[in-house]
């Protein structure tokens, strides 16, 4: 992959104020949408380059390899870029079969049914498991 | 639906500090991501009544009730909220297979190919067709 040659391709998005761009991820096997998330210049570059979704973390203000602590990374096998040019999206593969912090595959797990949030998936993975204990 | 009859569900919503929530839309059926887009409170209300995808406009700061023009709604299947609360996933039935002003199906036409941005989507309506003339 010769991405990271140029930086044309970065420059032709429309990165916010904050230099920013949200981030869908999507699992490229069963289609569902995993998270949203953000990157800057920096950590889509490092996407590229490594093949591993990389994002920037806004609360703790630095670069973020999706899986770095849990393992559950995640394989890039496509990028994509709206028509406006200020949105992405990922198709990976997922590691571990999980996304979400709490052990489920998608972080979208609430669903509103009758003016209530619902959580309508299983935990895969104890997050206790994913994470350890130090 | 009695979604609108108390506001609680919206008020478990982290708005960013302008007041909006980026949202995910993907085809039901197809499993397709169409588009990145924003709802204010307003908006998200609005959809649940009426049961059809109303986004709020950025560049037009005003409620955008999505194929207001081409004829190309969104009808809502289900609506899911991510872990930290602070973006939204919308499964919708795309009214006339084109999500995207481009005549695409979905805005994220456009994959990253050797250090380029490839067009990679037919258009399926033309977009004079589709918004016609005044």
């Amino acid at each position: 992959m010769n991405d990271q040659d140029t930086t044309a391709w970065l420059d032709q998005i429309a990165w916010n104020a904050q230099g920013l761009a949200p981030v869908i991820t999507q699992a490229a096997d069963t289609k569902r949408v995993l998270t949203l998330a953000w990157m800057n210049r920096e950590s889509l570059a490092a996407t590229v380059a490594s093949g591993y979704a990389t994002y920037w973390s806004r609360s703790r203000s630095k670069l973020w390899r999706k899986g770095e602590t849990s393992g559950n990374l995640q394989r890039i096998v496509s990028i994509a870029l709206d028509c406006d040019a200020d949105a992405l999206l990922l198709q990976v593969e997922q590691m571990g079969g999980v996304a979400c912090h709490t052990g489920r595959e998608s972080c979208f797990y609430r669903v509103l049914d009758k003016g209530t949030w619902q959580a309508d998936e299983p935990v895969i993975t104890d997050p206790e498991q994913m994470y350890g204990k130090s």
